[in-house]
């Protein structure tokens, strides 16, 4: 069998070892099921625990009060878009942080569905900073305010919530979700795709705030309706019951093995710190995208002098086990991934790499 | 570790264990990725592969002609239930065939989109046969015709295609997807939720006639676009890579180990016939739900004299390793359903349990 490389992927992306471990062990038979986790009902005891683990786990992370609910949904993030927008915006107006291209994609599944006003964009400068709270232009009467917590592809991410104050807070957090402390009381909603930090890609998890489900209109589509999801718990048809599993033991990782969100927020922000130190160490031979105030703890965009050394650097890398350094399609340049599962020692290989790549070609 | 039983659970259900041990194998370290399979971004050529080796798969087996393509679709044939009625319903009529507990809840989710007429209604005979042709009433004007090809819950299967002539055909085989050979040609919509014949929940699989896509209207949301998710070949977002993974290895499970559909209808025929034999040999100790002409080859749905007599079949059958068998919480009695992936063997092992149970208890 061949040998795991440190795999920088945006999404899907690395997911921790132990629980990738565990998941193979009982990959043929789930203990007490006599069949894997992949083939028995989502209505089966054994499922329904293991459903309540996730969302237990979830809770306990995030120090959730009982006024929010766990919702696993069908679809990622981008599902995300259109559903909440018809649940909560539904002809109203609702302001978008316009602070990537992420959220560029929340605010084009929002807009069939009402108005949505930009409070903010940082197009104008290649989306590279992040506002300041008396930057946004807020809508008193708006629904919701939404933001992005973490960029991807430009590699920002707001260092804690925008002060919005009295109004509603809708976060895509699909990219930092469970990577940080996080004060749910803060949010009226938050979701995030699986297939980045907690999982693999099939399903989304939502947090709600329960008084929001009141709002929610009638006659949407029952999949599309949070009040449906509630009200079955998630089981109004067959889930995504491999990927919930999968939540259920990285959220177990996080909170027995690492021991909970302080310490995975030391753990990420020390491998944050590898990297953009071999940045501004380097001379300008890497130039980092985001303006340091705002750089992502979990993304770290960056370029090369050239195309071409770029496409060398992302070749020599992915030949001494670094994948998944290519930038995306969309924007170009170098890019390293370094979620919750990132292992450090991954990350200091990168770093490592970093340097000898420039000392050799610098 | 545990040992597997034999699995006669209605969905998510057995997979192969060739396809299972392939899988395992590979969990952590999927061939010349370094990572797993669940760990890559679904727009690597890694990927793209067994995206590509999956829907390939699919049409060998089918035999299908260019004419159709072949999308995965997040949620399951219920969000197909939505999805298909806002592509194609879109405030027309269509005539629905109401045969089970699945057309119910098919027509539940395309009526708010249009007018939904029931072409033929079993209802009346709790739903314990299928219409003859000359049954239905069909409306000229009609959009599509809409059937379930087999209900998982009653154990009823058409044994071939309705004759709608000139009509577009549009049918649910979540149940018995590739379970026998199928002429595409007389269908224009075919969708399947993965979790019964052919994957772990998270997708439904949808094999559309590509001429249908020019009468998608414009504005749907783009996840629920059929056009769309064919205009980026299921890639529009992130898909739920694992279980188009899985779904590969089925597929040329089905093609390379069984041989085809022909080959894998003959032992589904087969393994049916031992169980209803054992039905019909009992002397009413065991009543099948449904009339003989109509019975389905993937689930066997059945009774015992009395509740009580239910609750300790079940209980002794799950102590012999034979687990799944209690009939859905909307019907009661019990339920076996033998999927492609469930072996002879295992059908044989309830035939002879059933037997002595009665020989016991009779």
């Amino acid at each position: 069998m061949s040998t795991r490389n440190f795999n920088f992927s945006a999404g899907p992306a690395t997911l921790p070892l132990p629980v990738l471990e565990q998941a193979k062990e009982d990959f043929l038979c789930y203990p007490g099921a006599g069949a894997s986790i992949m083939e028995i009902s989502h209505r089966t005891k054994t499922f329904l625990n293991v459903l309540d683990e996730a969302k237990s786990n979830i809770k306990e992370l995030l120090g959730m009060s009982d006024d929010y609910c766990i919702l696993f949904t069908p679809g990622g993030a981008t599902m995300q878009f259109t559903m909440l927008a018809m649940n909560f915006l539904n002809g109203a107006s609702a302001d978008y942080l316009h602070v990537g291209t992420w959220a560029t994609k929340a605010i084009q599944g929002a807009s069939p569905h009402g108005t949505v006003r930009k409070a903010w964009s940082g197009k104008e400068d290649n989306f590279n900073r992040l506002p300041a709270d008396d930057e946004l232009d807020l809508d008193p009467q708006a629904a919701y305010v939404h933001f992005t917590s973490n960029e991807t592809i430009q590699g920002i991410q707001f260092s804690r919530e925008s002060q919005v104050n009295g109004k509603d807070l809708f976060c895509d957090a699909s990219s930092d979700f469970l990577s940080r402390p996080t004060d749910m009381n803060k949010y009226a909603l938050l979701y995030a795709g699986a297939q980045k930090n907690i999982g693999p890609s099939g399903t989304a998890v939502v947090i709600l705030r329960k008084d929001l489900l009141e709002r929610v209109p009638e006659g949407l589509p029952p999949l599309l309706d949070y009040k449906v999801l509630y009200d079955n718990d998630s089981l109004y048809n067959t889930p995504s019951t491999f990927t919930i599993y999968i939540i259920g033991l990285v959220s177990r990782w996080l909170l027995k093995t690492v021991g909970g969100l302080e310490k995975m927020h030391a753990i990420n922000k020390n491998k944050a710190a590898l990297l953009y130190d071999a940045i501004d160490n380097s001379q300008g031979f890497y130039k980092g995208h985001a303006l340091p105030e705002y750089r992502s703890l979990m993304n770290v965009a960056f370029r090369l002098g050239s195309e071409e050394l770029e496409g060398k650097f992302i070749a020599e890398a992915t030949a001494a086990g670094l994948d998944g350094l290519k930038g995306h399609r969309s924007v170009g340049g170098c890019r390293a991934s370094i979620y919750n599962a990132m292992p450090t020692e991954g990350v200091q290989a990168l770093a490592d790499f970093m340097k000898e790549f420039q000392r050799v070609k610098g």
